[in-house]
């Protein structure tokens, strides 16, 4: 939450500036940089790393070969600015792109294409981070903006180009925005695996039944709530595209994110049964609390039920009457001992037999 | 509830009058005072602010500028109809400007859209609070309606507005629509943020668990339920008007409309996740009232299992038996008390592995 | 619920008969008897009443003015059979105005359209009461039927009437049943502000948490389960009655009736947020019970914590060892009272300390 | 659900089986009779009853009149398919016609309307019991199926038809199709209100608060779980048949259809409403159960309240010091005695004051 | 969960790869082998069987009869390339067949339908067991992959083909695609009967209420979850089958794939009831426990009350005080024992009239 609520901090700062207002609302990351690569079937060219002061003299995009903006960083509103000028991207378009914590969502600007979503990392111990991942999709090139420096949400796709792997470098820029949401939607297959891990482990506690695992559960169903949110809507956003029929898009390209939407909607539904599971095991876990609450009271009753009977005898025998039943007999404490020896055998016995002991 | 209740009441005093009834529903405030600003891209013209009793004597809108009239309080009968005569507004209309309990909507009456939403705020201490804020978009003007005196909500625009800026002064009476609704929204981001911030605070003190924050947990919950009321019907209220193309709206702006419409899904969504980590809290902090039943019994069971065996055990030596062990001996005293130590001394040990202690 | 069943208890009845059969399922009321009154924009003339046996003679509706039948009870077969005949009305609209437990709805006959709803009237000690209003609304007439005696559902209405307000007067038939729906839907917000006031006193008295007010929570919910079931289908209907496009209806009038489905819209939203409230009500509640068996079982291991050290000390020096310490000194006694005197302090600060007393 | 396992039971013998497989999966029931009926508006002609072995000789439907086949009984396969072969049904459809366990449902199979649905009926003590009803509606012919042998579900249908009311003779098949329809349908209505004179029965003892009634209130649950199952999809199958259009349906009857629509709509809402009613008895009997348990731990904590100062004042003076105050006096006994008394007068007094006893 | 977990891990191998990239995330199986069938309606004719390496030698389909291609194990990329190559499927459908936890979906490729589904197998003691089962269909052949070894699911059709049952021959492959999905189906109400049944024990056992049954509960919730998430979205999908109107598919069939529509529908309505009776057994199992709690209070309660007087009076004979009433009385002792009797019977007699023992 923690994170959300320092979103919310920044954005509230926005409340009452002009709309379009190039506020950067993540966290403040290094200075931005931009990897540009030009590629055609023939191979690959990449350009030597730009940043902010040199935004203006970035290459302009040429028809014959796709051109990647690789934006890392968001934070310096003079290159956004400057982007936006040489693209023509629409003021709100930028401070989306800015602004780190839009909803995942797909925007038709004519002749771009706008797609904001959301790049998950589970860090063990640091738990769930969230990046936001915005790619400018145009005729012949595509700008990416990552929120923070490089995760490598898109190596495994610079290697493929850099390896010179055939599809790739025939296809144009729809594929490449194809292969980039691919690798930030299959890295939420991780993501998941954590989580289930995680989930997993609490199962195994749980069900031993020891600690008290409240606030774990708690804190793994935050992380679910998080989770959901952050790609719930990006169901919606593909379906839009998918609706769209952007001639940005090749038809025979509309398979491929036919897949990523699959791929969305099973998560989604993963999604929801852990919350199901997780909502069966916080079941379990309070019942468990209560069978331990009896389990206290069970020994209590029968402390209490052995020791009553045996401490009321001694109260007998210690009676002041001048006359009493085997009182000046020599063998009279060993037979009120005796008889004290079987009542704690019998109620033993007895406890046993109802299987509180 | 107090002021749902309130609404309620006032609303329910019109049952039996006829429709279009003007009786203003909402807490009774000062006079409504008009403000008229007149602007195109050369610059703005403040009037000096129009009362009650002069709401006649308004300027008309002009087809070569764009005219503002901030109207600031509704609960003036009068001025609200003559205001109604002088833009042939339907009785319904400023009936719901002046029942100030509107669901937020959006209608168009052809010639002019009618537009009512909430404007939130939280008043640390106070809690949530809500206005109507109602807004009449013609050709060449623009008239608000808010609930009570200024609270700021339009002061960024205004601000704006005098300083100058070239955007708003070049567009027409829709952009200032936009503006003044992209204010109000933005507004809530800094109302999650409170919300956000109170119910970090509140999870750190279920988790510490030491009060009991069952009425602190209620009170959130209600606010979050009073919070997605007024927020949820505007998103209808939006697609409705991207639906409606009406040619009041350019259509360069739905680009601006829609953006508010992601940020109110956005709010929606934080809301609802804000009600789901709730109930998480609530389930932790029952489980944590459980827990310390747990304790108390625990404690209560510890201290009767250890002083039974030792009651017993005097309650053996009082028994007026003639003969018992050790009872003429002289150490039997301190036989006695060494064996009560000793049991003790296991107890506590017994009760310490098994962790209650 | 025990109208719910009677109500299911007199429809069972119809089980077996053919549709169309026409058996009142209401209860027994007075006789029906129904006022006739005649206007147009002149004026209006009211009828005198007639009943039952004179159903026949009833007056034609006329085109140049507007006639209301209000028809009050529904029990008498023979006259609610006289009114289909001579208005065509189709069998299985007169069996829905005798079964008085119908949803509301709306059903286009051609030539008039079939309205029916539920009007709702809080009495403080009874609960909530409901009685079923239907609307036959042909070209120059309107035909209401009410399931009791007046209510005084429509004093409104006819008061408007008689004192010759303009707007009704000059309006058609269309524009009355607005005015009567209106009329209906109205005092559905004083039905609500009566449950908002006992929820508020409810709330009041479970945040004391002195009482046992589970079953009053369980009434109240109840009451909105009915409320909801009410006025949830009404919604349905006006949105059938706005597509529906009758040329009943004068196209300038839908802005009203969209007008009572904006007011219906946002009395479901209340009731909403009223079980949402209800249900955190109850949450509070269970969790007071829960504080309290805390409370109790806090006591009992105070005093069993308290009591027992010092029931041991006496057991100790009730012993019968020939040599105990100080057991013939002559302060023996004070000695063993102050230890006791001072385990009692210990024990009290120490459960102070804990916030236990 | 031992009914629905036997069901699921024998369904599960048909997997590996080809489509179309006539094994009936309902439980045993006499042999398959089928009664013919003719009629046109000038009367009715019932034949003698046809069994399993002349189904062959059925007589053929004819133009000029309606020919009713009700066939009592469906797990004579032979029948079924000489059925099928003279009324050309699909192999499907008769699988579903023995498959006693199907979702109601519509089919058009072009020239006869196939439509499944479940008759339910209440028996006192044996609980709700439903039996497949599936009609097969052709231009002069209607084959209805009912599942056992007569539970009466078109007594009163063919009563009507025997005395000769006229409205039935004079339409078509549609017509006796509607009428058995409503006739089922009709039936719920007395299945909700023998649920609901359950409901209120257990409603009061719930209140009454001394039975344990979870495995009541767990019965009718899952009955209305069943009922819900049975009922819901109804709805559907009637909105498919609205929307249809089938011919062999004549539009004049649309608005009876659309009646038994509504009836099933408001059984739904019904069924809903007492679900969430349970949950709400639920809700109470759980309190309750609590309640109880804070009754026995306050009588256990004034048991130990009272008892523990007397029998601390008893032990101090069973100790054995030389002096103790009040020891040899002759009234010191009275004295500790009337002390003890004075206390437990105290005691008792305090519990009552704090509402205990 | 681990089997989920399994696939997870697995699949997130896949991260970092590019689209279409062959490998296979199910679990290690033997060695992939292909049956072929051809058949036209003079009869069947099966081929030797292929193995991985003969992958390229497959016979071509023909037209004038359908070719059945059984691959049974989808773990050996290079068959899997080879059948890709030889019948033009797309990548991403060959990376779906090995991905071995897709969702189930319909696609269509124009020349060829993609239809994937799970079979699911009960297997008493180890639980839930799910396969997926891919479908090609084209013009004249029908290729299968099943993900391990033969489980069964297609003998019946084999059977039927072999024996030459005459449907099956004369219909083309849309006729064998569907009897091999309904056969998958069918396997489902098996799967749910044996849910069923351990429900049935499960409730006896809870309603006997001596287990702690919370795990088996749960366990039986998952298992729920994890069918629901299996079969669930195959209803979208056949929905999406009926909507494409795909030219490989006859109209005449169209009714055979309604049908298991249906049963799906039936299936996860279902599945839905037994989830709700599930949580009603949870409600049920958790109020025993509750339920249980009280008699051990009880039980603790009627120890404490029945001796804690009985040791009171042994102590106030106890006490030293010089006299004592009865005290050197010879019956005293008597009188004493007699009255303390006296007061246990008391105590019995008015525990057992509250019902307590």
């Amino acid at each position: 939450m923690r994170r959300s609520v320092n979103a919310l901090n920044r954005r509230s700062r926005k409340a009452g500036l002009p709309p379009g207002s190039l506020i950067h609302t993540g966290e403040a990351a290094g200075t931005a940089t931009i990897n540009v690569r030009k590629y055609d079937p023939q191979g690959v060219r990449t350009l030597p790393a730009f940043s902010g002061q040199t935004g203006e003299k970035l290459p302009d995009p040429q028809s014959h070969c796709v051109t990647w903006y690789q934006v890392q960083g968001v934070n310096d509103a003079t290159l956004i600015e400057a982007l936006g000028r040489k693209f023509k991207l629409h003021p709100l378009l930028l401070e989306d792109v800015m602004s780190t914590d839009q909803r995942p969502k797909v925007e038709d600007y004519g002749d771009h294409l706008f797609i904001v979503l959301r790049a998950l990392h589970f860090e063990s111990g640091k738990g769930l981070r969230q990046k936001q991942v915005a790619l400018v999709l145009g005729r012949d090139y595509l700008i990416s903006f990552e929120e923070g420096p490089a995760e490598g949400n898109f190596n495994g796709v610079i290697a493929r180009l850099v390896e010179g792997r055939a599809r790739l470098l025939q296809e144009g820029s729809d594929y490449l925005a194809y292969s980039l949401l691919d690798s930030v939607v299959d890295h939420y297959f991780l993501v998941l695996e954590n989580i289930s891990d995680e989930m997993e482990s609490l199962e195994d506690r749980v069900l031993r039944g020891k600690e008290d695992l409240l606030s774990s559960i708690h804190a793994l169903k935050r992380e679910l709530i998080t989770l959901r949110k952050s790609i719930w809507p990006l169901r919606e956003a593909l379906v839009f595209l998918d609706r769209q029929h952007s001639d940005l898009i090749d038809a025979d390209l509309s398979v491929f994110f036919r897949d990523i939407y699959d791929h969305t909607i099973h998560i989604v539904d993963t999604i929801e049964s852990f919350r199901d599971m997780l909502s069966g095991l916080l079941d379990v876990h309070l019942s468990t609390i209560s069978a331990r609450l009896n389990q206290v009271m069970k020994l209590l009753t029968v402390i209490t039920t052995i020791f009553m009977p045996l401490t009321l005898i001694t109260g007998i025998y210690g009676m002041n009457f001048d006359w009493m039943p085997l009182l000046h007999n020599s063998f009279g404490f060993a037979a009120a001992m005796g008889g004290m020896f079987l009542i704690t055998i019998g109620m033993v016995f007895f406890f046993r037999k109802k299987g509180w002991l």
